[in-house]
This record gives structure tokens, sequence and C-alpha cells, in this order.
């Protein structure tokens, strides 16, 4: 394989990567609008894209490995290669995340309608835009924007904590929604661990690009900057 | 390096990976045993133990990062590193899940205390139980024994959403008990989580087992059978 096929693959790797990601994102979104709007058939395109997910995870390992088999990498791609192994397996979690949450509005919508005075769809925004960032970060190579992600993490900590302590309150004054409320509290868990994955991506990005800064600033600028 | 040498960096890793899932192990085991016993101090255990298995972490992932990029394994001793990795991935959320058991222990204490009708240390030695024997797979390369893994999972996965139902049924029938009824319900979530990091676990030596099998049968009976 010539120096310029590699680069073409690492470039179908990163690209398979965030057509991925790009599918995690959408479930964790239609997962919340099924939460809204109490929609089955949402649950249904859930399920299916977690099948998709889970085949794109194992095709990126491949992928990655093949490379890792066939080359000889340089310590900068290497280390590009292991992030996105590890990445890989933050995304296939934020899928099943998705498919989790999705799960828990078939339950829901067993039971009668009951407003919870939390509000999930913000921190669902808040988590998929902090899977958003972390993947900017991850193709512009860039380990700031890597770290802003890092301190976004706390706002969503924080709202999870806060929507414990409320539906915590739910369940004791209105016990008879306590199914609900219990449901809308792992829900709240549920999107403070797929905030929890952009950390790890962030973590990863960081890892790649302040290593490859150190040991091979230019190779890392003519190889991965977009 | 001498073939000898990459093989003893080989077994080093593999040695470093088993202490800190020692560790992890461990720190389930404290964590549990804090939430039977309301005792902070070994809450406090729990969170040293936990600094010492993320710097575990980030030295198993630059060993194997040095490996990779200072040789050129074959494709067995690669499928060998890259399972290392992910393993260590999941082996430090295991140690997360002990902190965040710790935490919800600090948070129990503070409240009058209540029985609940689960059996926490249950669930705790058998989530323990498949992660011990997810590692036992992959200090034996056996491929079944990691299979056996993941039907364990299905009784841990019952008993949490046995769990659910009994904590929610307190929380209907005794509103006043909600907060330690939640806790335990958190608590038994986390468990399931250990579980779930167990499966990955013995999942990714299959992966390495069967692969190198397929590939390079001869080799592997010869540098990482026990």
């Amino acid at each position: 394989m010539t120096r310029i096929r590699f680069q073409q693959s690492l470039d179908e790797l990163k690209e398979k990567l965030l057509v991925m990601a790009g599918m995690a994102e959408q479930a964790i979104q239609r997962s919340v609008e099924a939460y809204r709007t109490r929609d089955l058939t949402i649950c249904d395109l859930v399920d299916h894209g977690e099948l998709a997910i889970n085949r794109l995870e194992r095709e990126v390992d491949q992928m990655a490995l093949d490379l890792l088999a066939m080359e000889q990498p340089m310590a900068v791609d290497l280390r590009f290669i292991l992030a996105v192994i590890k990445i890989n397996a933050d995304i296939e979690r934020v899928g099943d995340s998705a498919q989790s949450i999705s799960d828990r509005v078939r339950a829901l919508i067993e039971l009668p309608i009951a407003e919870m005075p939390i509000d999930i769809p913000r921190m669902a925004s808040l988590a998929e835009a902090m899977v958003r960032r972390a993947l900017q970060a991850f193709i512009e190579a860039d380990a700031s924007v890597a770290e802003s992600v890092l301190s976004m993490d706390d706002t969503v900590d924080r709202l999870n904590q806060a929507a414990y302590f409320t539906l915590l309150n739910v369940m004791k004054t209105q016990p008879d929604v306590a199914p609900q409320a219990l449901s809308a509290l792992v829900i709240s868990r549920t999107l403070e661990r797929v905030a929890d994955h952009a950390t790890n991506i962030a973590e990863d990005v960081i890892f790649w690009v302040r290593g490859a800064d150190v040991r091979h600033h230019s190779l890392i600028s003519e190889s991965h900057q977009p």
C-alpha cells in the first residue's frame, strides 16, 4: 500500500466512524422524540437503527485492525487508529443508550400520562451537543474544542442531580405516579451516560492530538488536520 | 527487540491488566460492603482505589501503544494488544461503577435505615463472578468460558428487573422511604452495568481468540495459552 492509499484508508475509516456517530446521535434524538410524543413507531426506528450501528461498529473495528496489520503505521497514525477504536466503542454505547430510552418509552406508553416537572428534551439536546462537539474536535483534531466538552459535562451532571431530587419529591408526594417518575429518572440518568460517552470521546481526542502534537507535530498537520 | 523480549512485554502488559482488574473487583466488593455496613471508611478506600485504577489504565494504554509503535506485531499479537486496550477501558469503568456505588452509600448514610426487600449483595457477587470469569477466559484464551459469561448476564438482568418492580412497589406503598428505595435501585442498576462490562470483556476475548484461532492457530497456543 502506498502512503497515499494508506492515507485514503485512514480517511475512509474516519468517514465510516462519522456515519455511525450521526446514526447514534439521531437515535438519541428519536428516542427522546418518542418519549415526548409517546409514539411507538419512533421506538421501532430506534430499534432498527441500533442493529445498523452495531454492524458498523464491527466494520470499523475490522478496518482498524486490517490497517494495523497490513501497514506499519507511524506513531501519529497509530494513535489516530487507536483513538478511532476507542471512540467507536463509545459511539456504539450511545446507540445502546438510545435503545434503552426506547425500551423505557415502550413501558411508559402502557401507563396513564403524567407530566413530570423535569426537562428531558433539554438534557437530551445538551448531551447530543456534547457528542456533536466531541466529534467536531475529532474531525478538526482540536484539543481545545475537546476540552470544552469536558466542562459541558458538569452542566449535564447538575441537571441530572436536580432531576433526581425533583422526581424523588414526586414519588414521595404522588406515589400513584411513582412508575412514571421512575421512568423519567431512568431516562435522565441514561442521558447523563450519553454525556459521559461524549466526555470519553473528547478525552480520546485529547490523547490523540496531544500525543501527536508532542511527538510528530509536522506530520499531524500534514495528515489529519482538515 | 527480540521475539523473546517482545513476548515478555506482552506478558507484562497482561500482568498489569490483571492487577488492575483485581483492584476493580475489590472496589466493587468494598462498595457493596460499605452499603451493607454503612461504613464511610470503606467508601474512602474505594475512592483511593479509584485513583490507582485510573493511573493503571493510562499505563496499560501507554504500554500497549509503545508495543504497537516499536514492533510490527503479527496479526495474533495485534489482536491480543487490541483486546487488552478494549478490556482496559471496561475495567476502568467497573472502577467507576464502584465509585458511583460508594457515592450513593455516602448519601444513604445521611438517611434513616430502611431495609429494602432486594438482595444487593447477591447481585454484586454475581456481577463480580462475571468479571472474574471474563478475566479467566482472557487468561486462558478460552472462548467457551467467555461464552458462559454472556449467559450469566441474563440472570443479572432478570434480578435487576425484579429489583425495579420490587422497589417501585416500596415507593408506592411507603413514600416516606422513597429516597432509600431509589438509592437501592440506582445501586442495582449500577451492578447491572458491571455485568455489562463483564459481557463486553467476554466479547473482546471471543474476538481475540476466535480471530487468532482462525488465522494463526499454532501461534496462539504457543504464545498466549497459560
